[in-house]
């Protein structure tokens, strides 16, 4: 369940298979949407939302088969995720992917279900372009060459990258697990200028996939 | 209303007025918490805390008087908020520009409340050192040094930032509004290398932060 209208506009326009389009006569009215859309009432909308504002519109897609693909583990710059339990914050990371162009993310099995709608609706249509390979971690990443975003490790604001790279970001709670310690094989951090204990994992990926990704290209 | 362990405990050792602080039972009994606590039931925790799944424990704390203090416009980074209405997403924020040492955060009048409970949560304790400054931003922009964070400008990657520097970051869905862009002095972009249309706010002040702070200090 694909939810707003940027999303829905963004699956309408894709290959996805589109099941159905459903929205409330007010959307409908004040949007003016370039798709046929089902009027339901907003109570309906209200029950089917995973929003306590719903956006209006909802679409329900077919969950491609092979949404993965295979992953090309010579592109300069994977992200790797251990543990992401919020939906909202995979949300984000997927658009963040999405803008640093890295194409797959690699999910740890207890990462929040990639098609949960509230991490749909915050990719904000990046779920089309970055592909999620859920998969043992570790069978993943051994013999790559893995960057571990960790609390203390090298300052990554000077560090040389080597790549191509695959850079693992950990639970806010745990970090990354101590059985995927083993897979990394440079711990980087991000220095801190203040107090803050520690950033949201979403930031974080952000930041180091920044100076990854512009090392790479030279921009 | 501040909720969770962390953000409590943090209160708890700052000087902060703590009116009262309220927590279930179960909370009580697994966490065995430093400070004393009022027990109520899961059902009073449920109506009364702000998220679907309450963290067990919240307190009721003074607001400052004086919250904000005054801003020293000599400090090397400011952040300025734009029309920021999410309340987790401000509270990020908060927490990011207290990793990077920003100790004032000015904000537009139609930013959401610092004070919002989800807000305070998402600051992860932040709240205590950074300072919320609510008013004019044209006012309080006009003559300075503002970077302004807008989807073309100069490439932060290669910019040479100038301080005092205040950095301007708008909302999500309408970006700096017109209003204050004469008090722009440059215009910063993060480079796209993919085809996400946009950042998320809060990522967009984090990368664009790291780069300027870094910057400053060299580190």
């Amino acid at each position: 369940m694909v939810e707003g209208r940027k999303a829905v506009s963004e699956v309408f326009h894709s290959d996805m298979e589109v099941v159905t389009i459903l929205a409330t006569k007010a959307f409908q009215e004040k949007e003016k949407p370039p798709f046929g859309c089902d009027i339901i009432s907003e109570t309906e909308m209200k029950k089917l939302s995973s929003f306590t504002t719903p956006p209006g519109v909802v679409a329900i897609v077919k969950i491609p088969e092979n949404a993965s693909g295979s992953v090309d583990f010579n592109a300069p710059v994977i992200l790797a995720l251990d543990g992401i339990s919020d939906p909202g914050n995979l949300g984000t990371i997927i658009r963040t992917a999405d803008w640093y162009g890295v194409s797959h993310v690699l999910l740890s099995e207890n990462c929040t279900d990639f098609y949960n709608p509230k991490c749909l609706a915050a990719t904000m249509g990046s779920f089309i372009r970055v592909k999620p390979v859920y998969g043992d971690l570790k069978k993943l990443l051994t013999g790559k060459n893995v960057y571990g975003c960790y609390l203390t490790g090298e300052n990554m604001h000077i560090h040389t990258f080597r790549y191509p790279a695959i850079l693992l970001i950990g639970s806010e709670s745990h970090g990354i697990s101590a059985d995927l310690a083993d897979c990394v094989k440079t711990r980087v951090t991000i220095p801190a200028y203040g107090q803050a204990e520690s950033l949201n994992a979403g930031i974080a990926a952000a930041v180091v996939l920044d100076r990854m990704v512009s090392g790479h290209t030279g921009i």
